[in-house]
């Protein structure tokens, strides 16, 4: 270790440390807190995102920095010293270039924004929300034009896929887009001869809880290292690569939710566990961006927990446990039912098929509202337009159409097409993982999963942060983002089930 | 509110936040925390805490002291302006007195003898503790040479019960100890009459758990404001004043362990949550002094919860849920039960008459280790000598001797008296209880708490760190620390138990 680094280190280490414990306070603000806590609770989170933030653009990280970088010339790319410099320099400008001022004001609209989203999705009153939804897109606005950028959503996009372009995501979410409008067309064509129904009926949620616990335990997360607890929206987030909590939720009227989303989460907490230790404490100790990230629990969900293999390993799992509702259900009826196409109008209950039109659907508008001549009290209007050009369905209400995500009450736009790209990335690398580990198949069959998390984790879990998405993606397909595998695995996988020519 | 106060409130919100964030690091790392997280959460707490304590001891908040403090001069001593600042600039003060290089050390040091503490108590070895006690004695007795006191233990108590001298403790313990020994004589002449054997036996874990629930909603803590775990050690913290963590133990051959346990965590977060909400963020957010908070969990543990009248009340709650364990047992066998004296060795499962026995012996050594002549290798001889002259009992190891508590090994010298002048300001306090509240026996019965809390908040609880503890007895009591009334409770509680003359 260079002396320059230290001081670095140093610095950097409790920047973590701070941004951890903001973690925490969030993971128990949503699992454990008396409801007493709540206001207090707010405080404590924005003083600790505020301190964390001040020293992350102070002055003297920057010579910290300067410091460091003198003398790296020579280090590889990938290396330790020179990732950790050359990402945490990046973050720092980035951090900088936006006024104290314009970051706590959004702080503030979003908090009150998102208290207006949730009365107004209640209300199913898109117009009782929209005053906020423009103020924030004012806000975000300005902050595009903190940054120097060929589009304005390209600083967006930023936040979330570091040194990604608007110009190399739109063609490919378009090209997904087209594909699964084609591909859907033909299966809605087919006649519906998949049944789902044995999801559905009574599930006590208490053997729920125990049939997600005894999943989680056939995932190859370090033992010793998670907890899994109970929200109303299911989340994953870690404290230390070796202290990650998965949260889920129990649904009595369909076993699916605790099943699927809890496999989505530990595919989240496995990336996080898998990163080399080395980088604990650091800006490198995250995935490579949300794409990424999302890349894991969707593979982890889609292509494991959906596909044949697995899906015959955990099928005793549910006819143990609900005898009743899983008789005469085989194999094969689990896999068919777990895999039903059905066009419908909320994105987190979409199959795989359709979720990337929802997602494509929400980066068209949000385009539009910065790019185009799309102004927020169209975006009910110009849903519904699309939901019925994609999905070939009727928005009824605002609830279930434009309220329905709580992302832009927040702020968060940018953040929408990660989930597609995840998905784009998912395919890409399955391929990989198909052609290096040849009896792949067998091993999710007998449950035997750590030759595949110790294959992910060496190509990509334990690198952390190092690399941009981009660089990641060219060393491990050998050329760039891709949509065919996605779109290939989709007609294969669907094309089989649904008896597509 | 006054212009110049706003900026001192701002940095001490920030000060408050990163403590409470600390302590909830800690609460999570005692009762939720996966294993494998222990190693970085040493360090975020480490973090936290420096953080923290940087900015406790910065020139800046100096200088916000200075200029909040002019014109304050006709503000009460006892107003919110007045008490802030002054109790600020006292921890400010202290805070900067002491080297960060001895923090430092005394944090490491502590962290290593803890461990070797652990595993000392394990094999029964006192030597193998010893060098890390001697070198903790080296660091405090550095410690007290930052401070110009009359007295080498007054810093140390001073840490624990702010502005109290040795001077004002000793003779106060010094008659409690004396009291003791002569009403413990007279006990133990008596033949042993009391049967305390419906307190051990089988207890299901799972009922007593659901006892201490049951417990902890019949006493009057705000709802939606706490919450109950299990530890191996029982603590309560405060993240906010309506966010109390109480966490308890339970025996599976024992039932009192779950039930004054929980009785006396949740005195301890009665007092936090009686706080006036102005105080919440700021530094006078807290009990007076320790005594003074351990006077919440003992009234409420002994007075409360093994007196008569609430006795009454919580009888059938054990009678339900243990009937063949309690068959025969009446409220008053169980009260007598509650209020068996025998000594023993170890200072935790203590009764009411013998614990301040175990408490000023430790405090007699720890006087002699930093006034007198004792040197640390000496400590488990004189331990044993004053164990057979206070209690009358023979010391046959040192696990169960000078090795049973962790205060020394992390440093904590100064602390143990607070637990017997926490006795002496309940008994104080109770004389006025009783002389204010005459019906207080017929609520106790029906379990009719919250005019009792009512009371001690509005005397006690709502003030939080205001006033130093002389001042707040003076306020209180009309008068000094006095150790009669707590001599006068335990001659009439257990005078008339066991037919004393």
């Amino acid at each position: 270790m260079k002396a320059t680094l230290e001081p670095l280190l140093t610095a950097l280490h409790e920047i973590s440390d701070l941004g951890r414990a903001r973690a925490l306070l969030a993971w128990d603000e949503r699992t454990k807190m008396p409801l007493g806590g709540a206001e207090v609770r707010a405080e404590q989170i924005a003083t600790l995102t505020r301190l964390r933030h001040l020293r992350l653009c102070s002055d003297e990280l920057g010579e910290l920095l300067d410091r460091a970088a003198a003398g790296l010339d020579s280090a590889p790319r990938d290396s330790f010293e020179a990732s950790l410099v050359r990402v945490t320099r990046r973050e720092w400008e980035k951090a900088r270039r936006v006024p104290a001022e314009l970051r706590a004001e959004t702080a503030r609209v979003s908090s009150i924004a998102e208290r207006a989203w949730e009365g107004a999705r209640e209300r199913s009153d898109f117009a009782a929300f929209l005053p906020h939804l423009e103020r924030m897109l004012e806000l975000k606005r300005r902050y595009v034009e903190c940054f120097d950028a060929e589009r304005p959503y390209d600083p967006l996009l930023d936040d979330f896929e570091p040194g990604m372009r608007t110009a190399e995501v739109e063609p490919v979410l378009a090209r997904v887009r087209d594909g699964t409008v084609a591909l859907l067309a033909e299966i809605t064509e087919r006649p519906q001869t998949v049944d789902a129904s044995c999801l559905y009926g009574e599930f006590p949620v208490e053997r729920q809880a125990e049939l997600a616990r005894e999943l989680a335990r056939r995932l190859p997360l370090e033992s010793g290292a998670w907890r899994i607890d109970e929200t109303v929206h299911p989340f994953a987030t870690g404290i230390a690569i070796s202290d990650l909590r998965i949260t889920t939720r129990f649904d009595p009227g369909y076993v699916g939710t605790s099943l699927w989303a809890v496999i989505h989460e530990i595919g989240h907490a496995l990336y996080q566990n898998g990163i080399a230790s080395e980088l604990e404490r650091t800006p490198l100790c995250r995935s490579v961006s949300l794409g990424f990230d999302e890349s894991q629990s969707r593979m982890w969900e889609n292509w494991i927990g959906r596909g044949r293999p697995f899906l015959a390993h955990i099928h005793p799992l549910l006819t143990e446990r609900f005898p009743e509702r899983f008789a005469g259900i085989d194999r094969e009826a689990l896999y068919r039912a777990a895999n039903r196409v059905q066009p419908s109008l909320v994105r987190i209950e979409a199959d795989e098929v359709t979720y990337n039109l929802h997602i494509v659907l929400r980066f068209e508008l949000e385009l539009e509202l910065f790019e185009g001549g799309l102004v927020a009290a169209e975006l009910p209007e110009a849903w519904a337009q699309r939901m019925s050009e994609y999905l070939g369905i009727e928005v009824p209400d605002d609830a279930s159409g434009v309220l329905q995500d709580a992302h832009w009450s927040s702020g968060s736009f940018g953040y929408f097409p990660t989930y597609t790209l995840g998905n784009v990335i998912a395919a890409q690398l399955w391929e990989i993982v198909r052609a290096e580990l040849p009896d792949l198949d067998d091993r999710l069959a007998t449950g035997e999963l750590t030759p595949l998390r110790d294959f992910l984790g060496e190509r990509l879990y334990r690198h952390g942060g190092k690399l941009e998405p981009a660089e990641m993606i060219e060393r491990l397909a050998g050329g760039p983002l891709d949509p065919e595998p996605l779109l290939c695995h989709l007609r294969q996988k669907f094309g089989e089930i649904y008896e597509l020519a």
